[in-house]
């Protein structure tokens, strides 16, 4: 047994995620029992669904109580194994949590083959869950060449991924991000066809409207930018929500969606999507991607924070500034 | 050249339809030309959707301006024709307006082969849209054995074929109603699994979660009722709007739908259904609604008020009082 920082749950956040919302305490790291491992948590993904579990009633996920150590996916190393599937050195994915170290049942936990050509890192953003919500959305709405394909948070985990997958399936793509520099980004180094602020629906709205409508729409942020988006879909138009980060940070009523007379009138279809619904999925779609990053066709963006201490910042960040790309915290050489 | 009575457009209603809405009016029946048919009109089929269209700025079809004939699905009978395709003694369906004579281009008419063991009003009802939207409501849900399905307006035109149709599918099947007349039809006529009152959007919704939750929603009402039924869907349910008759006689904001994050949390689908986007799938379905009806599994549900000078109250009934079932006018032996 030795002891640790990990970062716990100081107070439920009220609205958008506040550094004083965290503290940092020494904890015990215990020993592996059978059947479990000790893990060296070596990169924190930075998810913005975890706001919705560090609510007083959580409405998806495992509910986060003040003390409890932050959860969080997360990929790691293991140091000692107490169980026949996992060794020392094995990589792994799993719910470690914001700490060094993590002790976990191996079952609980993905084996990861890593590419050494590849830093572990992609395992958690191109080549790992938002990869593939970026491939199965884009299965899921069949988007196909000549769609134009509209995609929330753009710039995001998910949606810089999702937008070079359309480009490549030869759609025509329109990011949406709040900030000039994402923009910038996706137009020059991604290849988007257009970018618009989603700050201003009305000019949102009109602007998709003059580009000839749009057909597919993938969203995480919903809010008045779902709207602005919903009233310029073409008839027969496929949106699947993926996310809902304007809704995560309040606590009222949850924003309704869209307008039912517009989902009737043109025949949309709205879906709710969860990645992990598709499982049987996963072994294709990620060998597609993997080639694709290999190749050097799919592009990875990563934006990634060092140390343990800089953990509540980048959380709160993809809440307002982040920079394009998958938001990491590395905790290689962290002196917590 | 003859003269008869027609149905116009006093003024634009104000919420729901009232007979001064509409004034009866002397009209020139013109003759026939060149690919047109003269059509003695014999049944007018009443749809809830032609409210729209009396909107001063009509949100789906044809707008109607105060003096114009009110349009309408009818089923005729062709008197004269001056078309090779329509032969006198034909019947017809289209959009024949609310008056006894109507000279159409022979190219917007359907011609029906009519059943003779069968009334020819059924053609506007189960064996009509109404039948088809029921029957590919049905298929677009996917609605299989042990479902649970709840089916808002189940007492109307397409809700009582849908209902039917589930029971015959092996669906567990709910009818949401707001008289007490059409709940006891459902359950006691038409044997439906349980019936709801629809107007206690909270009681509605605790009662289908202790039911076990609900797997397709078929809705045409939208509204508080629909946002009741949404709270109580299980996980990857499917819903589907072909109508949104809460909606119809309102001007204001158009209804927001539902919650996002219920979408979301529970993965569900919600499409927005027109029944002419299947065209395809018509010769298929109407063969098996017809069998259906032929043997008697079908029941036929009609509600047929007499005489032209019945229309715009039979036409408000759709929003209050109606019977169950399919809502005609019967023109036959009519003195206007």
């Amino acid at each position: 047994m030795s002891a640790q920082t990990a970062i716990v749950l100081a107070r439920h956040p009220q609205g958008v995620p506040h550094l004083d919302d965290f503290r940092f305490e020494q904890r015990n790291v215990p020993d592996a029992g059978d059947g479990e491992v000790l893990v060296e948590v070596r990169y924190l993904s930075m998810d913005p669904f975890l706001r919705l579990q560090l609510a007083p009633s959580a409405s998806m996920g495992r509910p986060v109580r003040p003390g409890d150590v932050i959860p969080g996916r997360a990929l790691g190393r293991v140091r000692t194994s107490r169980d026949p599937s996992l060794k020392t050195g094995d990589w792994v994915i799993g719910d470690l949590g914001w700490q060094r170290f993590s002790v976990m049942a191996a079952q609980s936990l993905s084996r990861i083959d890593v590419d050494d050509g590849l830093g572990p890192s992609v395992y958690l953003g191109a080549l790992g869950s938002p990869g593939l919500t970026a491939a199965l959305l884009l299965e899921a709405t069949q988007a196909a060449a000549g769609d134009t394909v509209v995609i929330s948070a753009a710039a995001g985990a998910v949606g810089n991924v999702a937008a070079q997958l359309a480009r490549l399936r030869g759609c025509r793509v329109i990011g949406l991000s709040g900030s000039q520099a994402r923009r910038d980004y996706l137009l020059s180094v991604l290849g988007l066809d257009a970018v618009h602020d989603h700050r201003d629906p009305a000019a949102l709205s009109a602007t998709l409207v003059e580009r000839g409508g749009v057909d597919v729409f993938l969203d995480s942020i919903g809010g008045a930018l779902h709207d602005a988006v919903l009233s310029s879909m073409n008839p027969l138009g496929r949106i699947v929500m993926y996310g809902f980060i304007s809704g995560y940070n309040s606590s009222g009523k949850p924003a309704s969606y869209g307008s039912m007379m517009e989902v009737l009138r043109k025949r949309l279809t709205v879906s709710g999507f969860l990645v992990g619904d598709h499982a049987s999925l996963f072994p294709s779609a990620l060998k597609q991607l993997h080639e694709l990053v290999r190749s050097g066709r799919l592009t990875v963006v990563e934006n990634i924070h060092q140390g343990l201490g800089a953990t509540p910042q980048a959380f709160a960040s993809l809440f307002d500034a982040a920079p394009p790309g998958k938001t990491l915290v590395c905790l290689d050489d962290d002196p917590l």
